[in-house]
């Protein structure tokens, strides 16, 4: 994320130590960068190390020809949801492969919240589950991202 | 798709017997119900049984943190495109899963193409392959689908 | 599983209405006509309505050319696995589709534990987790199971 | 594979520089090192650099419950298949994750072939897609595979 000016004004010497601190550091600037996850309407609603929460309100631009949400909006709720976990840890990390399966459609109107919990980490590679549920607490979809740590941090570097 | 106007305009007995016609119908009717797909600003580019090609430009809204195509809309590209290609002979079809490995990143102004094969339909299951490749012919993603055949028609229930 | 001799003795009337003496008398049947799980020394440690844990030692013949678990051998376990707890309601059910993601390798002498869990079960589809660890907890590997029910029953058809 | 006594025998100065004499001598070396595609009677059809082919007939101790072929015997077939693909150019690579799609049953006494194409090799990841079919070219399972390339070599370490 070199040479981007929000990330540039945290220096590395500033950085929290407390890894609590340094995820939700971490998760306002990824998100401050971020261009379409605000544009999706995503909220974080929580972050730790190895772990995120995010929520959106499908709306009529997300709806598919069968009027349920598109399940592209769905998948980048979780995939999103999925960066900002892998990348909790301020350890510059990309998405290498997802995996979805849908459960139950979405509506208009529907709030759907992504959870993310890190299943394994192991030298540069992580493996993610992401829950989507709606408002009732129903099961909407479930995905499993890969991950794959590259050079750099998100902030500071 | 019952009660959606706009198919209920297209009678049974109209439906095209080509179904090169029907395929070609039965896009035009699924994107004009499809508030997603435009929103994405996605281009049919082609459609026949078992077949489509779409397009996306990727704008300023649809990249992440690391300033490349949120792995979202790249997704989302494939899965419309997928959706197209498996109701393309008018049974109304949904997905029941998807697998995406990224291979390289997409930028600001790319224009992305996907086009998806059939690959097996069987019964109510189906398998979808669908490649995604920028403007240069570069293979940015690799998708695949499962399809499966619900009630209904897209185009005249 | 319609003509096989030691299903058509346990004739549908007997069938216990207790789920869990169901899911006992099924995983028992089921194992009595699985030339591959008896051959690949699979023993049954654990099943319940939508659960099954299944345990494997790691042969000489399973080893791969790196000297580890190959791995058809550990997909092979965890599949048994995810095939006891998907038919353990006694309604026949076959994989659609699987995903593996390999975590760490197992040794010659390892025994291999998959514990598969139901995640989500509508219609005729199921999603199930199974995890696979070794003899001292270690995660190798982590699996998803689609399912689909077909007609029939495993036991009294 | 370092320490392999075998394969210590075939010194670096001694390689192929020939890519094709390369990917023989390799999976050569490699199946003479595997004792799990021994035991599954694999045989070698073809290889060449990124690719690989090889077959597998159906034995009674490879059916499930339902008398055909476990799915995890026709993961194997591919997921060997995969191996030999992807450590075709003598660089030591494993797999990290997979996905298959059953399509067909097999049956006992059915010959199965894997046909393994490298679809991308960037870095040192790969996607490799094993299409399996049975001896009347009916198309069984399709298998996805991630490979990640480790230090080392097959033959010459």
């Amino acid at each position: 994320m070199a040479g981007q000016s929000s990330s540039a004004a945290v220096a590395a010497p500033d950085l929290p130590e407390n890894p609590q601190e340094l995820a939700e550091l971490t998760a306002k600037v990824m998100f401050d960068n971020d261009p379409a996850s605000q544009a999706l309407g995503l909220a974080i609603e929580h972050v730790a190390p190895g772990e995120a929460r995010m929520s959106m309100t499908v709306r009529r631009d997300m709806l598919n020809g069968h009027q349920t949400c598109h399940g592209g909006f769905i998948f980048a709720l979780a995939d999103s949801t999925f960066a900002f976990a892998c990348n909790s840890r301020n350890a510059a990390t990309v998405a290498s492969g997802c995996t979805i399966d849908y459960l139950a459609p979405g509506y208009e109107g529907d709030i759907l919240t992504a959870d993310a919990k890190e299943y394994s980490l192991a030298g540069r590679t992580g493996v993610y589950d992401v829950q989507v549920t709606n408002q009732d607490g129903k099961r909407i979809a479930i995905f499993r991202g890969r991950s794959y740590r590259i050079k750099g941090q998100v902030v500071g570097d």
